[in-house]
């Protein structure tokens, strides 16, 4: 008997953001997302994690959390704590961390303990865009905090804070990706770090450092973590295995305090991260993680090298760029009459996809001109072919560059 | 350098729930939780599924939600479109599907979408707790729907309808577990369930079907799914792989019309579901599901078997209880002298871990003298020990049973 169908029209909250179109496949050209390079997935070494892990502990499966309790499988948060403490200099216990199903789950749980509609939080002001939506989301004011080649300028991070307290407002945390900052790819310097401390300290103002790319550094060393250098609570510490490991795994982890952690763990309703994937990553990690990160990072800068060469080619100087200290990304000025917003949607319907610089601003002014490539999974003829064809289209819409490449031939 | 701790107290939102405990390991007699039986995990079978499938496509997880967009694995899909069609005659096809990340994000992002504060759901008046808390979170007011031994009484809901038509009320959704209903674990007869379609059609108010024990009647048959019988979107259908492989892995699934589906999907902001999980489960089920499942119902019948024989010989006739048509949970109606959330409290202190029946209930008065025995995880021994010793603190607190067989020996 087929019924008649109903229309959800009027059931559906108002205030809903607009449908997801269906999916039909990665464009041609893939420059967005954090995916990562297919060649440097440990697909052999990650079979025997499973097949080891499994056969010993995959009774536990029948279990949620497996024995681990809600913050996650044990051998996994050893793991994270041995690696924050040899990469980053970070003091803590598995007790301390929180395993998440991907970063974006910790930014979520930062968030929903922390804020609400009225809010204030400080962040760079070109940042993750998933991080400035998740904070509009929350109804919470995002004051951006001006960057250079060394990341949140201090003094200009000392003003907005002074400001605000004169307002009355303490924001809920400054949040920075102090360690190849998304988009711009620098690492903050220890002496900006230990300010930043200072000025917490001064107004009463949690840190949230993200260091989801913090991994892919080309020197393969880092500043200590401003958590590190805290040596307490203050400092809420996000970390991820997507940009080092794989990020369809999703996993992530949080390193905070128990005022912070017990309220976090009360709004986690998610009954645990999956089990296959905590087992295998620290069956993984612990034996392979350094080694693996190593030849990734290799890969990566090989195919950065490609990038820049394929868009000093193409837009000669008309593209202007710091050269990345590490991470997955390009982020890139163009001259005052390129609105890349308009240039993301000619060269969408071209097959090639970047990431409009608005959306990685809380500035919009300043990313009206600018745009990030990723350039992690494309090959390096996709990466080639891409960028003439964004030059192309970049030229036939905007003049920019003066003349194409292409043109010239 | 240590710097001083910062004090988060007044930075947190002031909304939330109490801080969660330190985790301390399963308490010795857990009767709680959806846990499975351990004897019962497919070790080998999953070792030899993540071999299979991670050497064929390991290298995709370097993009997020593999080569499937953000509904999940497509392979998963397409077994699950197999599978629900031959157990339970729903036609739908892998683009109807949605892999959740186990069914309480299901329930988590039919609610975001439909559901808001001063809205209203007509539920059953016994059911899930955490489907419960979940609509009471966001401000919605449940209408419990009275129960017999075939589920929701259809001339109740209509009452219920009737009444809300006339105070210019549509509910947001009728929501039930017509097989293997939770806490009651009884099956809704086929009438019953197009009673319910026709109900639905009259009043324009859709239906969440949640069948995440279906494929747990002792029967290995169960009558169509009401998304089956109406034949269109007006059922949003809910299912779970955590009560037939193994809750640890996170896995269930939706099936709804792409009006619901594409707003489910704009909100759903996690980067997918975990990829080995969907891929392991993916390369099980297709080969071992039907098997498996078929087994582990046995194992589950003998452990009910002992946990009825054991409720017998402690409470006597004290303890009133349907048999369950399958799952894995008992549903316990004590003498009304009995608070069973004391009994929880006085129990917890030895031991003892139950579901008080306030927490399974919409209509707490109905749930004071009950309780809820989960009784797949613990052996047959503890299941026997466990209810001697929670009959002992019964009678110690609330004098029922009227002798306790401890105490008699």
């Amino acid at each position: 008997m087929a019924a008649a169908t109903l229309d959800y029209t009027t059931l559906l909250r108002s205030d809903l953001p607009p449908a997801s179109p269906k999916w039909n496949g990665f464009p041609k050209y893939n420059f967005v997302g954090g995916h990562n390079d297919p060649d440097s997935t440990p697909v052999e070494a990650l079979v025997k994690a499973a097949e080891t892990v499994l056969k010993r502990e995959g009774r536990t499966l029948a279990t949620y959390n497996l024995e681990s309790g809600a913050q996650g499988y044990r051998p996994l948060r050893e793991f994270v704590a041995k690696k924050v403490k040899a990469d980053a200099g970070i003091d803590c216990t598995a007790d301390d961390i929180l395993i998440v199903t991907g970063s974006n789950q910790g930014l979520d749980l930062v968030n929903r303990v922390l804020l609400g509609p009225g809010d204030t939080i400080i962040g760079e002001e070109m940042s993750y865009g998933s991080a400035i939506t998740r904070v509009a989301k929350a109804g919470t004011k995002w004051v951006g905090a001006p960057l250079d080649k060394g990341g949140i300028q201090m003094d200009k991070l000392a003003n907005i804070l002074a400001d605000l307290k004169i307002k009355g407002v303490t924001p809920k945390y400054i949040y920075t990706i102090p360690t190849v900052q998304n988009p711009t790819a620098t690492v903050m310097p220890v002496e900006r770090r230990l300010e930043m401390i200072k000025l917490s300290e001064l107004y009463g103002v949690p840190i949230f450092e993200d260091e989801c790319y913090a991994d892919l550094t080309w020197a393969g060393e880092r500043p200590k973590a401003i958590r590190a250098l805290a040596g307490n609570d203050r400092v809420i510490h996000l970390g991820s295995f997507s940009k080092s490991i794989a990020p369809a795994m999703r996993l992530g982890y949080l390193i905070a305090g128990w005022p912070v952690m017990s309220r976090m763990l009360a709004v986690k309703t998610d009954g645990g991260t999956p089990a296959i994937e905590q087992m295998v990553m620290a069956e993984f990690a612990s034996q392979h993680f350094d080694a693996h990160v190593k030849t990734l990072r290799k890969a990566l800068k090989r195919k950065l090298d490609v990038l820049i060469e394929a868009v000093q080619a193409e837009f000669g100087t008309a593209a202007e760029f710091e050269r990345p200290d590490g991470g997955i990304f390009l982020w890139i000025k163009l001259p005052d009459q390129v609105d890349t917003m308009k240039l993301f949607q000619a060269a969408s319907k071209e097959g090639v996809a970047i990431n409009p610089g608005v959306e990685w601003s809380s500035n919009k002014e300043l990313g009206k001109t600018r745009l990030r490539i990723c350039f992690a999974n494309p090959s390096e003829q996709t990466i080639r072919e891409g960028v003439a064809k964004l030059a192309e289209v970049c030229h036939r819409e905007f003049g920019v560059p003066l003349r194409s490449r292409n043109v010239q031939r």
